[in-house]
């Protein structure tokens, strides 16, 4: 066993990022003689798995060979025949494993099918790498809910815009760019009506091969313009708006412009956050990423429904007790009650701090 | 010439670090024929300086040896003689010299008295490091005002505390373990009443050889309480109280305490911390290290008043629009007008993130 196949497996699995929701992402390399012979990805959603893929790409005869996968094999059919029959097919030797398959019904399967037909499995290999390249997927089979991650940029002294409501810039050009990269792993991208009236933004991913996620706009009385960027690019980047009072002829118009309106409850914190990630997981949306501004996030924090944050801290101080931080609403009351990140990672971009970490939601 | 001389040099010079003030942390090596036969720092004010005591510690004739010191050598007469007059008569070849001396008068002195003897000299050997060390020293000469540095602890989000004030603990125990190394570099600690009042902290310097810094309490109207830890321990740690609001009879009872009172004028933010600055500055109090609250910080912003910002962040969220954020006041109103901070450092303390960087005071 060696490590640097598992790695290389692991490169190729992030190619598929963007591409491949709501599978998994996953990559394959084939060793046979200390050579690898055979790498594959899962490319796209409904495509080739990566075993697969690798045994296509073969330069030689598989037979004998040892193959690297980020996950357990499949062995049921879906839209794709069983890995492990390929993989029985090319007389591959040895498999050694990284993620166990997170779906409780199949977990154990594909490694037993290898084993019985005379396969030697090895599992576990850079297990927690492997688990963390598809931390949504495994949530999102699990939970049957979506992943949801909450982002912001602030400076040095916990702020997200100035008291005059400047936030123009508060990251660098480098952290911005980092922020398409992210929308990128996500398959929707959630803010509140009052950023869309602020910074009538495009929430689109601006990055080579990206890919738009879902636009969600929370917007429980149809406050849109039609003239936003939002609205008026709705046609090209699919675009949903999560509402609570009727308004049939703004409906209509909106409707019109190809947003689709999903009507929700409400809290007293505004849109029922829960109901709606309930209502768009169904639909397939495996996570989303919540990009502000405090009041969504502070909705999001009392709700208990935060599975990861990423934060960009600013060397910079602008001070002002009435200026706006990342969260809002009423907060914890006890230091000992805080939410605390795990495994948390940390990053430079040109002097911005960037801080990420896993939340475990309350039981 | 080579570097890991020098880098000897430094570690040595901080050695001295709370027991120079208001001299500057010096450290010297002495090398002959590729070997360290001397090193020597300046361990207190008012004693031999780094270059005599590294003379005087020799293991064999410095007679044809290089000197590395820190910073460049005196040659006036202050509490101790030249440091020239003694590197000329052991018979030093050569000296490689740090940072240049910060006084305007003696800059520059000390190195032409060694050429002048025929001493080869070679400037800014680790200019940037030699210069570092001495950051509080160079500002205090050349501004004849104490250097002023904040410090905080906020969660990720930027909170000092929850809404209910609850502080316990932001930060965990391995940065609030380094705070008192950074108290060990200032030679005064400066807090609001508020804060006495919230936490009655001793705000002494708990670690080994550690030095307590002289405690500030900015208290406008003498609301202390006579049972608070400050004012108990008054007689074994200076601590000066600065006020704006007479009040004989308990002036005269924190007098008896053993607490140095020292009246300023008033401005919109309460205590006149300029004046302050400067008062204590013309006793020798090179260096003041903030610990807040909000209310304070917000003064020395608004005040044009910061040298430095210390940051711990820890990996925690609470949120709460009404949870203190590490300065309050009123705040900038662009972004393109925030102070940004330079030469920023990082460092991790189990999990927590520590940020520092200097300020430049606007003209």
């Amino acid at each position: 066993m060696d490590e640097k196949y598992m790695k290389k497996a692991l490169e190729l699995a992030l190619l598929g990022e963007g591409h491949t929701s709501p599978n998994p992402l996953v990559g394959a390399v084939i060793v046979k003689d200390g050579k690898i012979i055979a790498q594959g990805y899962h490319e796209k959603y409904g495509r080739e798995h990566a075993e697969r893929n690798a045994l296509k790409n073969c330069l030689e005869d598989p037979e004998g060979a040892e193959m690297y996968v980020t996950l357990e094999p499949c062995c049921h059919y879906g839209k794709q025949p069983p890995c492990t029959d390929a993989i029985i097919r090319a007389g591959i030797k040895k498999v050694y494993v990284g993620s166990d398959d997170p779906n409780p019904k199949v977990s154990g399967g594909g490694i037993k099918i290898l084993k019985n037909h005379g396969i030697s499995v090895e599992t576990g290999v850079l297990k927690d790498e492997c688990d963390k390249i598809n931390e949504i997927f495994m949530h999102y089979i699990k939970e049957k809910q979506p992943f949801i991650a909450l982002k912001y940029a602030m400076t040095l002294d916990g702020k997200i815009s100035t008291k005059s409501g400047d936030s123009k810039w508060i990251s660098n050009e480098k952290s911005r760019e980092h922020v398409h990269k992210l929308r990128k792993k996500y398959s929707s991208i959630l803010v509140g009506i009052n950023t869309v009236i602020a910074d009538d933004p495009m929430l689109n991913c601006r990055i080579e091969k990206g890919v738009d996620p879902v636009r969600i706009i929370c917007d429980s009385s149809l406050k849109i313009s039609p003239y936003t960027n939002i609205v008026k690019s709705a046609k090209d980047i699919p675009t949903i708006i999560a509402y609570c009072n009727e308004n049939e002829e703004k409906a209509n118009l909106l409707k019109e412009s190809g947003i689709e309106l999903i009507k929700v409850g409400k809290t007293k914190n505004g849109i029922d956050l829960k109901e709606l990630f309930t209502e768009i997981g169904q639909t397939g949306i495996d996570s989303v990423l919540v990009e502000g501004g405090a009041m969504i996030h502070a909705s999001l924090l009392e709700g208990n429904l935060v599975d990861r944050v990423y934060a960009y801290i600013a060397p910079k101080i602008i001070g002002g007790r009435k200026a706006a931080g990342p969260i809002g609403g009423s907060g914890i009351e006890k230091m000992s009650r805080a939410l605390v990140l795990s495994d948390t990672e940390r990053k430079e971009f040109d002097g911005d701090i960037f801080i990420s970490g896993r939340v475990k939601r309350k039981e």
